[in-house]
């Protein structure tokens, strides 16, 4: 089958966690192709929030989005992956132990090991129930994820959400907005405990203001420019207020979309697929979930999660890659067995 | 108790696994005191190879023992940690929910939590069994730990061992000695294999030689200098050969102590700690293990994985710590709480 590309590992996902995933299995001696829906590597990191600092990587005490996946990309190069950017995987079958995914370019893959590093699969942001929302969203006006901090310098910005995106925006961008208004519908917040602490001194000190409970209701200004005026706020109790802002920016999580793996017949919880925490092996054998979209219990949603169940996963991938090999003998002896990747570039 | 201090977790520890615990108990509201036997944060790395080049650290394609630990120290000062540096955990005991540590310095720690990443315990090298080792130990023409990288420009190395140690460091040395020769008892290696791939590779051109099957068997010098001038080695048959060498470095692991730790009551097999995978709990209510230390069905001896283990137990040592506070309030309403930390620094 000329259409079909042989390698050890198919990874679905150029995420962070797919991306270390690439360096793991290149440790254990297995070559990887990986997948992804998007036409650039990093997944979320890259496409929603490359700018964005990051401060819970082991041993990066603040990182950028793109920073961290440049980073892992580097790391992963010494192993001479294979990308398919703007693929989607489509369907699978097994034949002889071997799983066999075919893309949306045409082309087949085939390998012992399938490795889901998909997140939270296809995404895009919740948009806020405002009926004049696209002029604004077509001028910038109403933003959902920041992609140059630089463009907020000395504006006044209403961010809206009460989880660790708009918390950690309202910190990043206090340091250079004119005002930040922060708009919640209650007065608690779905975000990590020092954030909140951060929030608070913020509003001790007159940086940031909070909008509590308040919704976002209406927005006025130019709707031919696209130009805003003001944000219009429902309390509760039914009364309304107006906030003058340049830049709306609401972070209520993202809709989700797992695709095609939806149907692969592999145990699933809502949008998780189930593991076992010892292998990351999921209820089909030979295929693996990790990062975000696998769960098991205890399951913590971190990267540095991700890059741990990596780890497990290529262990169990090598195992089944390599039946006969002892560990410290695979590499050197495999490289030139039938069945090694024929690497496409 | 005027040498009594109070605070939320007492980290066994100051390894690279010890430090990120501090940055996770700290993004849970939890403050740390951390202890060490060294004099010195970072444990091993810093301490055996603080110049060794380590690839495994998600998203640092390459960096240094000591760097890595500059960085994860740089990481945890945000949350303002409490060091206690060449000092010993003694004993233990429970009273009322609190957990009493006593100190060598005299002074004891209060708190819920331990967290116990000790990793291998206290360490040193295990030394060849040959007679005259002693001068040439003095004079540094035996090494176990590589401190300087540049100490060994054009020298003739004799490496012994067939464990990562061994390998890394002849790949790594190979850049810049005038001659390596790899001595190993057996024709396998104990190693991750990419780098007995390398080995091979050096090996094919020339530049470094293989020893196998040998075994250290005697040094010829002058004792009186302790500069080196045969490595003498025993074939497993019997046989012996001289080779010409200017410095050995012997990798045959290290020997370890775990201490006090071992009549504290935990379960314990041989020199490892049992935990429950989900939370890094051990058989002991309200004291944790994580790192090399730690064990548990499937456990991977990585850095990385330590790292991932951090994060799962700071997450149940956050709800020992503040038991009748939700998630997201936890950290601002305890700020002024009886029973905080009272902070030395």
């Amino acid at each position: 089958m000329k259409n079909t590309i042989q390698t050890d590992v198919i990874i679905i996902g150029a995420g962070p966690v797919g991306l270390f995933s690439i360096f793991q299995c290149g440790m254990m001696g297995l070559r990887c192709h990986v997948l992804d829906a998007l036409e650039m590597v990093g997944g979320q990191c890259a496409a929603l929030y490359p700018e964005k600092p990051i401060y819970d990587i082991p041993a990066h005490p603040m990182i950028s989005g793109q920073g961290l996946v440049d980073q892992l990309k580097e790391q992963a190069a010494a192993f001479d992956p294979a990308y398919h950017l703007g693929t989607q995987a489509q369907t699978i079958k097994k034949e002889d132990d071997y799983w066999h995914v075919t893309m949306s370019t045409g082309q087949t893959l085939q390998a012992k090991s399938i490795l889901i590093a998909a997140g939270v699969g296809a995404f895009g942001p919740k948009r806020p129930p405002i009926d004049n929302l696209v002029p604004f969203e077509k001028s910038g006006a109403v933003q959902y994820f920041i992609r140059q901090r630089a463009a907020f310098q000395d504006k006044t910005i209403v961010i809206a959400g009460g989880g660790d995106s708009a918390l950690d925006w309202t910190i990043s961008l206090s340091e250079i907005a004119k005002k930040i208004i922060l708009v919640h519908r209650r007065d608690n917040f779905r975000a990590a405990p020092d954030s909140v602490a951060k929030i608070d001194a913020l509003v001790a000190a007159g940086i940031v203001e909070k909008a509590i409970p308040y919704q976002l209701k209406a927005l006025s200004g130019d709707e031919a420019t696209g130009s805003l005026e003001q944000v219009i706020l429902s309390h509760l109790d039914g009364s309304e207020k107006s906030i003058p802002a340049d830049i709306l920016l609401p972070f209520f999580g993202l809709a989700t979309d797992l695709g095609p793996l939806s149907n692969w017949g592999l145990n699933l919880h809502k949008t998780h697929i189930s593991v076992d925490p010892t292998s990351m092996e999921t209820s089909a054998a030979g295929i693996f979930a990790i990062g975000d979209v696998a769960d098991y219990p205890g399951k913590l949603k971190l990267i540095l999660t991700g890059f741990s169940e990596a780890a497990i996963a290529s262990h169990r991938m090598r195992a089944l890659a390599f039946p006969d090999k002892v560990f410290h003998f695979e590499y050197s002896t495999t490289q030139g067995q039938p069945g090694s990747p024929s690497h496409t570039k």
